[in-house]
């Protein structure tokens, strides 16, 4: 590993390595996007984050990054007790929707969330709907090699012959001997010559919706498929970064690894990297559970389990807080300690502009900036640049208030690299200009409240009615308290 | 004609007549959307705003609306100089881009100017590129009745053959025996039978990106193709309506009709929509003309013919202020115009809360309302609808001044239909919450700032000096002036 270079976990090997991208300056990086059959929660937030600022770091080291997340529309075989149901029509079946219906419904909600979340826009956002032919093609491509058999109209992956060629299980680290061994008679899959085989085109039943012509039946591309069909397509038969939650590890991944070398002889992937689980108080999130929150919930404060909303920018801060190879613990009290430590963070932020040079700096400001893009070098650790960033707002805070001094060049460099850190890297937003707005014009009332108080004190009728009469006209409400005064509109 | 009932100019017949749905309560509506290789400018805006009036004021009438709006994003064949060159793959070539990576970038860039106009998502919005197998099956549909043929790997629809069992022209009124004496010889299309056919499929050059396997070559689907194809996946081999620009008319609706009747042995739509085009200071809009101005730069005002910036409201008032088979001109008087109108309009809307009811009404309320409606029945007669709603300002503005009276029972009513008409239908947003923010932050921020100018007339230092100093605690840089003051922060 080299000093001062970007170094990351890559799955494949168990290992932080070097990142050095195939065809510099480009870099490939295709992420597995949303489901889009309901709102996305926590666990939509997370793989987004985490790979959001991977986009961003790569591009701030100067990177041209084509980044491709795709939306998963058709054919999202879950496990065997759903397979041959596309979860998706079911949903449209049960709401006598058109399938495509609800796929848009639900993806412009997520895109909503995601700009909320101050996601950027990936590159190419394909869907899986908008792809049959490249996956047919694949199957196709699949077939001749001899890794796939036809059965009643579907095809399926023959992992038992292709592990005899190339190692299955490589990736998550699941031992094929040990999968041939489980329970093939139980599942009653008669159509698949073994239990773990997947389908990379299943015929559709008569009532399935959602379904297209092909030389084996009319039907639709199973899951694995689309994300090695989409990113061969637009990244290329090798590519740099693969990213996704490591719920897909297995059978997700594992399956593209088998697709992508069973089509071309070789693996496309060169790093793969997996952001870890979040829980709720502890718990894995799941519908029975009832502590499944959507992202709209956790915004809105509109959940049994929340205390109050939090905001999209406490939410993202929160996930920064962690690597995105922990685990993450959701509650509370630690979102309320996530929504101080960001206003802290964020006041320092808008103290930069009126703090004043002076003399020698007090801290070494190049070694801690140093340190911070260190953390992010090391495999994006951003709860260590945080760490670091607190240690600024120590500085920023005590140079503004006369206790410590910085010199001009510092200052200068200060101000280009909070903003670049916060703002570039992490994406956290500063309240928008018209929030700011609102607290302005908050503290102006009080200000101006406060001189009517004043005035009253002195007797000066005149100018206390000035401003009563002044605030009505537009359209103000002004109530005397005890306290001193209250005001709405 | 029935009285109260929503009446459209159906273009295929040349006539009005009363809207009945093929299904009702279900209609569906399909718009032709934009070609995603430039940014979005006013020949984009008024369709979208033209046929998002018709989806709201459908859904306020109480039909389920699916209304599908594509995005072109391949295939688009211009004219014959053109033809065989898709638009977008150029477009990604000159840039050295991913054809979708384009698509990509201006399709989010069009969202957000839809967004920004307050423009209702569609119910789907389904991509060209995403559709290729349907086109392709529809392709094999019109092959299979006799009305297109093969040259060269391209698939052409054979409009002689077509002529003489459909009537050619009957949407544009082009006459088949003129197009059949023009310039058959001249334009040096091989390939065709007759000029006029036109491209179903089209064999890719060996340097065109875009492309997908087929039976008769590696290429892409004619631009006409995908919304037939779209159209009937989503909506049904018949439909209620099919909007778009008059601009398309022909070729490109004459050609859908075409097709759906060579596949179907029947058309597909029932009515024909079409908005008139839009002309900037009397001439036509073209690049070559330097009138060419996007959405993006009437919203901030940066571009050479805008004396200033005009908001996505004031350009979608405007846009409504013509009836959608007129044709509008843009010029700064009349923006300008525009925007004093929809201030005057939104002041009124901002009075309604604070209205107190006494005594008789002194119009006839419900009259002025039937007629609101009516002016919508009829053919969706915004302009007629705004000159009501004049006439209901004039009223808020006379109450709320104590000039006139207005019953309970009326001003409820006003409320009401006030929202329903000027929110809901006509889709005018009220300034958000934040915009008032700014705008009661000046207003406040004057009026301290006239009670320091009080003060120190007054000799009251201690007060002028309080407000100095407390605003600049807070940020803000106080200037006095010849003509009293100015500030910023």
């Amino acid at each position: 590993m080299e000093a001062n270079k970007l170094v990351i976990y890559n799955t494949l090997n168990r290992q932080k390595e070097t990142f050095s991208p195939i065809h510099p300056p480009h870099v490939g990086l295709y992420v597995c996007g949303p489901t889009v059959y309901g709102d996305a929660h926590l666990g939509h937030a997370r793989p987004a984050i985490t790979f959001d600022i991977l986009f961003r770091y790569l591009k701030y080291l100067g990177y041209k990054v084509r980044y491709v997340r795709n939306i998963t529309d058709v054919g999202h075989l879950e496990n065997d007790a759903d397979e041959g149901e596309d979860k998706i029509a079911k949903k449209a079946r049960l709401e006598q929707l058109e399938p495509m219906e609800v796929v848009q419904y639900f993806t412009d909600r997520y895109h909503q969330n995601m700009d909320e979340l101050n996601v950027l826009k990936p590159s190419i956002e394909p869907r899986a709907s908008g792809h049959i032919i490249e996956q047919q093609e694949l199957v196709r491509k699949i077939m001749k090699n001899g890794f796939a058999y036809e059965s009643d109209g579907s095809i399926y992956f023959d992992v038992e012959k292709y592990s005899q060629q190339y190692p299955y299980g490589k990736l998550s680290g699941r031992v094929v001997e040990e999968l041939l061994n489980t329970t093939r008679d139980l599942d009653g899959q008669q159509e698949k010559k073994n239990s773990f085989d997947f389908a990379l085109w299943k015929k559709a039943k008569p009532e399935h919706i959602m379904r297209w012509p092909s030389e084996w039946s009319d039907g639709f591309p199973g899951w694995h498929l689309e994300c090695s069909a989409m990113s061969t397509k637009y990244l290329g038969e090798s590519f740099d970064i693969h990213g996704g939650g490591m719920d897909l590890l297995f059978p997700h991944h594992e399956s593209e690894v088998a697709q992508s070398t069973a089509a071309n002889g070789h693996e496309s992937v060169k790093y793969w990297m997996h952001n870890n689980m979040i829980t709720i108080n502890g718990q894995k999130m799941g519908k029975s559970l009832g502590n499944f929150i959507t992202l709209e919930e956790f915004f809105s404060g509109n959940h049994a389990l929340l205390e109050k909303a939090y905001s999209p920018m406490t939410v993202r801060f929160f996930i920064l807080q962690a690597h995105y190879r922990s685990t993450v613990d959701f509650s509370n009290e630690a979102l309320q300690a996530s929504e101080k430590g960001l206003e802290r963070l964020m006041q320092a932020m808008s103290k930069l502009d009126s703090m004043k040079p002076a003399g020698q700096s007090s801290v070494n400001l190049p070694e801690i900036l140093e340190k911070c893009f260190a953390a992010m070098n090391d495999d994006l650790n951003t709860p260590i640049l945080i760490s670091y960033l607190f240690e600024l707002v120590k500085l920023i805070n005590s140079v503004s208030d006369g206790k410590q001094e910085i010199s001009e060049a510092d200052l200068q460099s200060l101000k280009l690299n909070m903003h670049l850190l916060v703002h570039d890297i992490l994406g956290l937003k500063t309240p928008s200009k018209t929030e700011n707005q609102a607290e302005d014009l908050n503290e102006v009332m009080n200000l101006l409240l406060q001189l009517r108080v004043d005035a009253k004190n002195k007797k000066d009728w005149e100018t206390a009615d000035k401003i009563r009469k002044e605030l009505t006209r537009l359209g103000f409400t002004i109530k005397d308290t005890k306290e001193g005064f209250e005001w709405s509109k």
